[in-house]
Order: C-alpha cells, then structure tokens, then sequence
C-alpha cells in the first residue's frame, strides 16, 4: 500500500472575510476521505493591509521565505486596500505572485445553477508583468503634474502563459472525451489583446501566443482572437462559446471580473496563482468590509480555490471531490449564502459541503 | 425672425459599414423640420484602411485641415485594423482625437426596450492619453523580446474630463427636473481607476477627478469611486445605479464596449468625441466586415451620434427630436435591424425614423 503524501500548505487569511474563508479552505482539506492518502501539515503567515499597519510590511519576507522553502502550496483570503494611498503600503498579492514567480493567474469560470446560460471557461492571466510592474513616475509638467507608468510585455511571459492556456485546453477536453459533461465540443483558446493600438507590446503578446499554440501538441486546439473591448462585449453576449482565454495581466483582471458576474456571484469564483511545482489558491473576491465578521461571507470561491491548488499539485482525484460536493450544494440549492440570494451562514454552507465530501 | 444657423459637417465614412451608415446621418440632418432654423453644409473627407491601401496614410492631413478650418462638426464611420500589424499603419479616429484635441469621449448607454432592467448611463472617457499615447519601445532582453508602452495620465487632461463629468451629470439633472422620465433621482458620477496597482498614474487621475468634483458648482452632484475590474462586475451586476462613468481613455473604451453589450447591440450605442466647440459623432460599432455591403447594419448608433453631436453644438432642439425619433422606432419594434432580431434593412431603419422626425 502506497505511503500516504504529505502536503504543507501555507495559510494567509489576509484582511475581512480572508478570515472567515481560509478557516473553511483548511477544514476541507481536512475532511477529505482517508482513501485519498492525503496529509496535511498547516503554517500560518501574515500578509494584508492590517499587517502593514502592524508591522509597516504588507509582507513580510518571513511568509515568502516560509512558502519558498518549507510549503508545497498555500491559501490567501484577500486584502483590503486603503480607500486613499497610504505610503509605503503596496499590495502584498501583486509582490507574491512576483517573488514566487507565479506566473499564471488561472480562473475558471462555470455555472451551476446559477446562471441563465451555461458557462464553463476558464481565464489564463499572465501574472507577473503588463502595468502590474508598477514601474510608477511623476513629474511636473508645464501644465500641471504628469504621472507615467510602464506596461511591459516580455516574450518569455507571454510564451509560457499562452502554453499554460494550450495545456488547460488539452486538459479539459481530456476531461470532457473521460465522459463529464459539457457545454464544448472542442478545445478553444482565445487570445485577448489591444494591438490594434498597441502594436508592439499587445502585439507581442499576439504573436508570441500565436507561435507558443502553434506547436505540433496543441494541433487540435482552436485558436482566435478579440480585441479586449470586443472581448467584454461577447464575454456577455456570448459567453457560452469561450473555452479558455488568454490575456495579459490587467484585462486578464477584468475580463475575470466580468466573467464573475455572469455567473451570479464573486463569492462562487476561484483562482490560483501557479508556478513551476508551487500554487497559492486565492478566491476572486475581495477583503468585503461591509460582511465581515458577519459569517455571511460565501467560502465555496475558497474551497473551489483548494480544489484548483491541488489540481496543479497534481492531486486531481482530491480536487475532483471538493468539485462534486460544491457543485451538489450549488445543484440542490437549499443553503446558499446570501450573495446567492440565500439566508445560510459561511458555517452552514461549509458543513453541507463537507457533508457531501 | 431668426436667420437660419449654416453648420458645416464633415463627413468621414472609413470603412465597411461606416459607408452604409454614415450616409444616414447626412439623412437626418437634411431631413430635420426647417422650424429649427437650421441649414446643413458636407464636406465629404477621407480616412481609415481603405485610404491607408490608396494613399500611403489612414488620415490624410488634409482631412485634419478641412475639420480644423472649415467645418463645425463631423460624423465618423468606422475603421478596420488590419489582422496583422501593417508597417505604417496606425489608427486614424486615435490620431484625430489627438490632433484635433478632442479630449472627451461621451458615450451614453440606454435602453428603451431592448434590455431587461432599465439602464441610463453615459460613460465619460478621456480621449486624448493614456496608453493611447502610442509610445512604445521593442529591446532585446536575456530571453527574448521585451516591448514596452507608456501609460501617461495628466493633471490638466484628469481634470478637465472630470469637469466634463460633472457637467453633464447637472444637465441630465436638469433634464430631469424640467419632466423627462428617468430611472435616476440624483446625479452620480462614478470615478473609475485602478490606483490599488498604479497608485501614481490611476491615483493623479482618481484625486485630480475629486478635486475636479469638489468644485461648488457640482456641490449637488454624488461622487463614488469603483476599481475597474469590480466596475465591471457591477455594471453587469447594478447598472441601474450608474448615472455618469468617467473614465481613463482604455478603462473607457473597456466599459463602453461592456455598457453596449447591457443594451443589447453595440449597434444601438453612439459616441461624441468633444473638444472646444467641435465634436465628431461616431457610432461605437466597428466596421463589421462580415455585414458589410448587405444593407443590414443597424443605424441607430450613427443617428444618436449625429443627435449628440448636436448637443455639443448646441442644438439641444434638434437632438430631443432625433433621440425621440430613434426612440418611437424602438419602442414600436417593427422596423428592427438583425442586430435586435429584426429582419429590416438599413434602408427601412432610416425611413421608419425620418417618418417620425
Ligand atoms: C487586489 C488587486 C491588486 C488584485 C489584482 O488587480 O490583481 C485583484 O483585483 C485580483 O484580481 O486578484
Ligand atoms: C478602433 C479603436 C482604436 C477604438 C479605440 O480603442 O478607441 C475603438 O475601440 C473605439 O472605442 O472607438
């Protein structure tokens, strides 16, 4: 009998609700079934806004060092950003997914019940440069100030997100030829970019994408393009036919945003931010000041996150059961968090999710 | 009595089907009730690809020339980007926004019967920076190539788009208190950034654009600010709430694109391009290549082009009557284009509303 496999995982609950989620994603792993031969050890890491105002770090290198050297993956809940630029303070997520190199943000996108139309995509955003450089200037113009700030596109980036994107798409029609159900026949990834005003960097994402799904592994995989305004436009008036989308980082952003709402809830959306051999799960929603505290907030963005870290720790079987007792609650439809139109507490909607484990 | 007002109107077809509908703005204007007193000159000017193919450039100066020094306003088609970069190339509707200092793109998105809740918004987008600017660099790195492109946001353009906001949240309040039915009690204006990443660029733009709004004149007008990508979620979430957007120039271009998607077809939805006594009205549709010459595009987005820019013209008169004409068409329903599940042609459209002129 195989010996059983040992993941630690880091947990950053951040700021807001990042507490009342991170709990929930722990116990998950927790409660999966012995079967699996699954352990896991837990460290607790600081990162978030109240950090800052702690320590004067909004992350510390203790957490980076901690996840680079003694962790196979972690969570992170969210962080709340303040309402005016406070100095020194930058977002403590932007710098992790750059000092891991974490350089695939990944996001599916899929209805259940939940939405008028069936959805299933998933949003490939390139996660470590564009504007999110945060190469920032000022200076004084002749008329008043002048900020200037760097959007850099690199080949290198945009070859391996566009791979990644190419992977997710055999991957999932993988899935699909196994027999589970869906909305697409075949594999699609759409390109998302701006080159017809930005002909260099946009451009060089274009085209690198284009020769990075041109290799002979992804011959069966549909490729096209949208401009990210037309993209927007689609995304919701024909969000069915999007399989897997590539973008760079910033439309990467807010096409996933965009995608959250056609599917009823921020709350249902997950993510993780992967890199070689290391993935952080991290739900799409914010910190959400106004439902902390309040055990309303809805954990499934969290506990579908858990599930996508251990899908790129190569656990699928693991991830393939959080998938099933999510979507089972989210099928019967009898505890939902109010974001879902609901009255059930976060406690409630984690213990009916377990139950179905 | 008054003499009748001469106005001198470019008019700029570009490409596809900005050839089919831009002769039915010209329509409009010579259709208008000579009660208003107002007279209608054209000067037939060129740009986009079709121009770039014949003569060596997308916009001939001579076209810049003739709007600066002989014309009041202008209507603009549509351009197509070519598919892949062409040397030279560039796009000619961005060159004459900046050339002709057109610095606010108004984009007013509403539904009378084609969309499920009630929607009234017009997204402000300033039209002359930002990553617009079109300054780009391509260099070799250590692992291949590296673009970048500069996203410039200024004090003076931040603050006057602002003003520009605030401007036209107190005329659409003023509209409403003389009668006209709305969906909106007070007047809002939602400040649109993300300086959570680009706290120096997005951060002037967000406190030039509040300082703009503090000024005593706008005292009775709301202000609010959204991140972009959360904007996004709520516009498909709430767009009910939103009154006036105002925006950078590509979070601008982002959410109109996503505001149109909201109305049912982006051939519904117009935009003005706004300087110092000068606008150019120009659907926000493209060229749509695969409708072109079939004498299916939709004309609406053109006619409430013309009408808004009209506006800017101040003929506020001539615009309530081509708005109200668009509006009895689509409150009939008869006379659809395919767009709306219609099945009339363009030439229909146009007679339907001339009829109700
Ligand atoms: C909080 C913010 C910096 C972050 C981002 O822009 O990446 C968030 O919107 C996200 O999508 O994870
Ligand atoms: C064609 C393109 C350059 C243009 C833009 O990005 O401004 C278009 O999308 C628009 O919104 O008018």
């Amino acid at each position: 009998m195989a010996a059983a496999r040992t993941l630690r995982i880091g947990l950053i609950p951040g700021d807001g609700i990042g507490k009342e989620v991170i709990p929930a994603g722990r116990q998950i792993l927790e409660a999966l079934p012995t079967s699996l031969k699954l352990k896991f050890e837990f460290v607790d890491l600081k990162a978030g806004f109240e950090t800052f105002e702690q320590t004067g770090t909004a992350l510390p290198d203790k957490t980076v060092e901690v996840l680079r050297n003694e962790c196979d993956g972690a969570l992170f809940g969210a962080v709340s950003s303040p309402s005016t630029a406070v100095k020194g303070y930058s977002s403590p997520i932007v710098a992790l997914r750059k000092r891991l190199d974490l350089y695939a943000n990944v996001r599916p996108v899929k209805s259940v019940m939940t939405a008028m139309n069936p959805i299933d995509m998933v949003i490939v955003r390139e996660n470590t440069e564009d504007l999110y450089v945060k190469e920032e200037k000022t200076y004084d113009g002749p008329e008043g100030k002048i900020a200037e700030a760097i959007k850099r596109i690199s080949q290198k980036a945009s070859f391996r997100i566009a791979t990644m994107a190419g992977e997710i798409a055999l991957r999932r029609q993988k899935i699909r030829e196994a027999g589970a159900p869906s909305i697409h026949k075949s594999p699609l990834v759409t390109i998302t970019h701006k080159s017809n005003v930005l002909s260099q960097t946009d451009g060089l994402f274009r085209s690198t994408a284009r020769e990075a799904l041109a290799a002979t592994a992804f011959s069966s995989v549909g490729v096209e393009e949208q401009i990210v305004d037309s993209m927007v436009y689609k995304l919701f008036r024909q969000p069915e036919t999007y399989d897997v989308i590539v973008a760079p980082n910033l439309y990467g952003d807010i096409l996933s945003d965009g995608a959250a709402a056609l599917v009823g809830s921020l709350g249902l959306v997950p993510s993780a931010n992967v890199g070689e051999g290391f993935a952080i799960g991290e739900p799409c929603h914010g910190s959400a000041p106004d439902i902390q505290g309040k055990n309303i907030a809805n954990p499934i963005a969290t506990l579908r996150s858990v599930a996508l870290m251990l899908e790129f720790l190569n656990e699928e079987a693991a991830a393939a059961k959080i998938y099933a007792a999510v979507d089972a609650n989210l099928e019967e439809g009898k505890l939902l968090s109010p974001d879902l139109g609901g009255t059930a507490t976060t406690t409630q909607v984690v213990e009916d999710i377990l139950r179905r484990l």
